[in-house]
């Protein structure tokens, strides 16, 4: 029996398994695949103190060979559910039950979709969720990226160095990126603004080949659709938790409740990053859930230590 | 008027620093010294993740550096006291008055003492509380650490390649430092474990230049009182929160209360790191509330920038 399993391997889940190794727990990550977390998906992250520039991937690296050297394992498996059984949690895999005293449920979020005619249908033929990953298919082409929060921004700077043009769609009449980034894409001169609009409608060709060739966008002033001929459409409208697993009290987007120690509402299983209720969507915090779950699973883990066998 | 002054320019003030111009703040940090933070202090830091095994001061260099590339202002000044005029935040310091819409206490914590017979006429003359600082001089000499946390343990064994001896002394029959921490201190052959013990007075050499000399400590199954040669004493019971200079809520330690998004019991006054009622004193918990704090006070100065002239 483990001491402390942790679903993810992300930047929460890694930052955990530091702790927890660090203060002697007996500790698995379980991660679904080799590279985890959003933030490898990131051009760019200059806010994370210490690094005033490096790639997602780059500093994902940097924390898995950091895991590594302190002596975290990781397992790559899926986690199918989690159950508690007294004292003991019992994590189901595709490769079977592994057992625990505690676990941190580290699973991240994934992009939201738009939900309109055409998205699913061309996901991957012209519809996109991460430019990093598919900008490069788009050099001298047009594109919109739809949204306005710092995602949609730093993604359409990234953008409008490989694309001919970028047009950003946003529902507001303002953006909510960081000012810097604003600065940056106002400046930026194949980036152009269509404020105060919706898309209703994503458009692909006909015959064999589809791919994308237009979206309809509603103006909200005018109540007028209008069309909008591209190649490609990257989608930046918000983050859907990854929390099916798990059965303890959510909010009602999904995202796991937790208290100041980041406990859910089922003892000895805790949840941070991205997946839980967090007040904010950034690497650091990430980080610091990882540290203060660990933190609180290792006393969690002491005080009932006599108890167990 | 600056929108943001930021009191304290350790790890917590330079993340808050980071994320409030990178979000358009007018920001100023003030700090006391040219090196801010306790983390400055630190031998090694090895749990900030992205740098598997790094030296306090490096790293802090590192932040300022990261907080200067992003155009972050700070001034040398020590802040006396904070007041609040209507949506006006006025931080008087020795060189004057400034005024902010918002303001981050970000003032860190200090080294408690033991408050024994002999120890504040000793310090600096073997009576310490930072032996990255004060270590080297004890060199072949035989010194105690007081205290079973983190902090003692990780400068017990730092002290242990300096010092012919070390002594640990605990008033607990258990330690409470990392599992990792204590057995690489049970493990070195020069640190030996007084359990169940506390210091009750440092005693001085007599005559003209006087030295740490011995300690008395009494054992607590015995009840007696004991005397240990030593040359100096490194104190870890605790740390105080420097939050004189703020009138908010604090709990009995003088720790700021704060709610979810780190904002005090004044509006538009937030509390950072080690100065408030944080769950874990850790680097990781220094900037992620620092990068919290600097969000949540631009919403809330875009939230009343009409109102204001």
């Amino acid at each position: 029996m483990y001491d402390l399993i942790i679903v993810g391997g992300g930047p929460a889940g890694l930052a955990a398994g530091i702790y927890a190794v660090r203060s002697g727990l007996e500790t698995l990550i379980l991660e679904r695949s080799e590279i985890s977390g959003q933030i490898a998906l990131a051009d760019i992250v200059e806010n994370y103190p210490g690094f005033p520039s490096i790639s997602g991937i780059e500093l994902m690296e940097k924390y898995k060979s950091h895991a590594q050297e302190v002596g975290v394992k990781t397992k790559i498996t899926e986690v199918l559910s989690l159950s508690t059984e007294g004292n003991k949690k019992i994590v189901s895999t595709d490769s079977g039950d592994l057992e625990s005293k505690a676990v941190i449920i580290a699973t991240g979020a994934n992009p939201k979709h738009l939900n309109v005619p055409g998205e699913e249908e061309l996901i991957s033929k012209g519809v996109s969720y991460c430019a990093i990953c598919d900008g490069p298919f788009f050099r001298n082409k047009t594109v919109a990226v739809i949204g306005g929060g710092n995602s949609a921004v730093t993604d359409a700077l990234f953008l409008s160095k490989i694309a001919r043009k970028v047009y950003l769609i946003h529902r507001r009449d303002q953006l909510k990126a960081a000012k810097v980034l604003q600065d940056r894409a106002f400046a930026s001169s194949n980036i152009e603004f269509i404020l105060n609009a919706f898309v209703v409608e994503i458009v692909g060709s006909r015959g064999e080949i589809r791919r994308v060739e237009r979206l309809v966008y509603k103006d909200l002033s005018s109540e007028e659709d209008h069309k909008l001929a591209i190649d490609g459409v990257f989608i930046y409208v918000g983050i859907h938790p990854n929390t099916e697993i798990v059965n303890v009290e959510k909010d009602e987007e999904g995202f796991i409740k937790t208290n100041s120690l980041l406990e859910t509402s089922q003892k000895g299983i805790y949840a941070v990053g991205d997946c839980r209720d967090t007040p904010i969507w950034q690497l650091v915090a990430a980080v610091r859930d990882g540290a203060l779950a660990a933190t609180a699973a290792k006393e969690y883990i002491e005080s009932f230590k006599e108890q167990m066998k």
